[in-house]
């Protein structure tokens, strides 16, 4: 279950600079690359002459060439050329919204009347001069909502990732969730505790005391259709914790992008906005690989717990208060997708 | 098919002594573990936080710790514990009956009110120190009855087993097969042949020569719910055979409990329990080393007949004297199949 | 959707040489072997006691003997013997009719009543000592129509093949099809074109100069059930393309036997038979290393093509002028099988 009306991340730009890119958002077989002038398209990735997916060809002069037989598409979802044949009576193929932006090409798989670039949200770390990103991809067998719900409940650093960035202080302080329109806003403060080891090198890395207590936030918003920003950060004890000044503390944001690709798998766009030495990119490098380590640490729990679902179809999942952030943005998501139906039943 | 008010080996006590083991039996699917004091135990794979497999989790101080959020169950199925959060009304999940007995995990994965322990078969060479015993585990995927019929039809061993334990007398010799209450079984017995392979070493390490014609025997008994036992020795010719005095015999007990996992999968734990040089551990390996490679012949058989009657859905397998003791030990498990569900739907 | 009152290739002699294989023809599962006189035999893959795949087995004097429980099957689908069992009551199986010729098994799979061996489609080339074949086999995961559709539309080389057989020249130049009673012949002719690499070295193969512009030929012919063969060549320009005296040209077969597995799979047997330098065998290897190359780039895009008609089902695919050879093929095998199911209602 999932929005189509949104615009979700397809990929990044570097995965369609060389070549086309076949992926599946929201069920719909879409092939991403870059037309005249090296704007992003999407097209059904099917050719409207045999159904080759057009994903195999190659671009040409801002055409989509079928690698098949050679039927050049452009990026409207109409024929332009083909070899030996007429193409005027040819059959379109959906053309889909896509724009490149913040460092990510997005798509709308729903109904692209109601595309607006203005709901791209805006990342105001993104090509920013004091910012840096770092991030992966990782596809992952599990309905994306498991994902968000993983996301919105930081309570399983604690046990997943025991030795990077859990630690008991988390679970022994509550949250508290709130909602703000569409988004769902969960926060933890946690007061005078020993700073885990991810946080540790980040204190370092802003040549601050690794050794002292700390105070530790997490402030994870879900905004739809399912995108997960989280700031999380130290201070130095007693300096005022999220709002204490730059030079005590370290901070930064996990930025997770969850695209569904069927109902029962997802495309994890993760990685670190941070604004401390932003021109370090072996700093970067060296993030996004602890990063990448941490986040596959939930990647078997995800597939495990989708077989599960499976298995035992019609069972239920607890709503606990640890749960409240994930209850909140799947709230969000099933009325945007009631709406959604209702518009199209109507 | 197969009955579940049944103890079935689940696992290998070895296998459960590090970690939770996720075992699937009877589609029944199950996180065996040690609990208080080491007692096994066996729930749900399923938290009932979220449904991730509690397999994922860990054993702290008996108690079995969901890999994802924490949550502390007891091996009575309910949440002992959860860090902030009363754990009062939470819903059990299932405990499962569960017991180590000579050497194997034993589970009832259906009602548990009818578990009786004494019904765990006594297994009279188990932890006896004049017996020695060696095993293994295959997962096949092939409904466990064919297992049952391979066992109890011992012919194959001349095709399948040529190089190790086959020989044509096998073939030559009729089988009689009896039916005692729920147990079947068929029993074989040839005069002054030569002796095969396996049983040629089992005479040198009895110390008996292996150069001399040999009365030989087997006589498979298959008790409910599907463990397979087979009494199988060679005497020197001449000296009464099954019946010759010790110093005139090589035997052992070819142990097989057969655990079905799904309609078309199993757990094949399977073995050998040998009552000369028990002390030889070298020995016992190298037996368990043969035993497992001649095992491992009949795999691909099964798994590809199982391929074929799910292709030919329907189509009848004949039964033939050779059969009858399969046929027999069906005719058991349906009866009891059938009890069951009369129990049910009354 | 195929014919089964046709005959297939099945295997190569050599694949049988030395113990039987399994092989599904048009959802029949096979088993192929030398009976009596190393004659071609061929059974349902089903032994008739316990549905153990009969390909397990070995030959022993013409019969094929079960690898479970060793009972002898004739050559007709009946038992000839078992251990220990009378067998004249035993069911028979399934036998199919099946012949060598012409390099090749060839089956029946359907009613063998109406099998006769004088509908093999006769080779000229093949046994014949001024013509040398190679070739080899694929398992596609494809409708096998799809592979019909690739042969009898040689456009896709340009794109498919650009580095070896493609060049433009073929995309503009019309092709031609007619239909003669259950044959359909697509050609296309082009004049003073530069030759493409293959054609370069089999110019040099046949002792002519590579570097000159030649008359380019392209002959496909299908007959049915799925037999495409395609004469192609090329003779030094302006001396008749392919009516042009031998010294003057080269050319060859392109062999294709492609065999429905399911509906949505294929064995597809493709060669080259060729005359020139026939005892040339280290050039027979040279070719079929190359075709090898080029005919599996076809593979992914049919597998893919296949995996998107399955996703869109329903969906139409277009029928051009390209499509022509393919769309009259077509009609061929919709004929055959709508007078195969009439013939079986009736």
């Amino acid at each position: 279950m999932f929005p189509k009306n949104a615009w979700y991340v397809a990929c990044t730009p570097g995965e369609i600079d060389d070549k086309p890119l076949g992926r599946t958002v929201c069920n719909e077989r879409i092939v991403f690359y870059r037309g005249p002038e090296g704007r992003v398209a999407a097209l059904e990735d099917w050719c409207p002459h045999r159904g080759a997916p057009l994903s195999l060809g190659r671009v040409v002069e801002g055409k989509l060439v079928c690698g098949y037989h050679g039927l050049e598409m452009g990026c409207d979802g109409r024929t332009v050329a083909m070899p030996g044949q007429r193409v005027r009576g040819l059959p379109p193929i959906r053309a889909y919204p896509a724009v490149e932006r913040h460092g990510f090409v997005w798509v709308w798989p729903g109904n692209a009347a109601k595309a607006d670039e203005a709901l791209i949200p805006h990342l105001h770390w993104a090509d920013h001069p004091e910012w840096a990103y770092g991030g992966g991809l990782y596809h992952v067998k599990a309905d994306y909502r498991l994902m968000i719900d993983n996301l919105m409940d930081l309570t399983h650093e604690t046990y997943v990732h025991a030795t990077s960035i859990g630690q008991p202080e988390i679970d022994e302080t509550p949250c508290t969730t709130k909602v703000v329109g569409d988004e769902a806003i969960t926060s933890r403060f946690m007061h005078d505790i020993p700073a885990p080891p991810f946080w540790r090198m980040a204190l370092r890395a802003n040549g601050l005391p690794d050794d002292q207590k700390v105070d530790r936030w997490q402030i994870c918003r879900f905004t739809p259709p399912s995108h997960v920003m989280i700031e999380v950060g130290v201070a130095l004890a007693g300096h005022g914790g999220v709002e204490a000044p730059k030079d005590k503390k370290a901070y930064s944001i996990v930025v997770d992008f969850i695209t569904p690709e069927t109902e029962t798998s997802m495309w994890y766009f993760w990685g670190m906005a941070r604004n401390f030495r932003p021109d370090d990119r072996a700093l970067t490098a060296q993030i996004r690989d602890g990063q990448g380590k941490i986040f596959a640490e939930d990647l078997e729990i995800l597939e495990r717990q989708q077989a599960n679902l499976l298995h035992w179809k019609g069972r239920e999942m607890l709503k606990l208060n640890i749960d409240t952030g994930g209850v909140q943005a799947r709230k969000v998501i099933e009325r945007l997708v009631a709406a959604e139906r209702g518009a199209a039943a109507a």
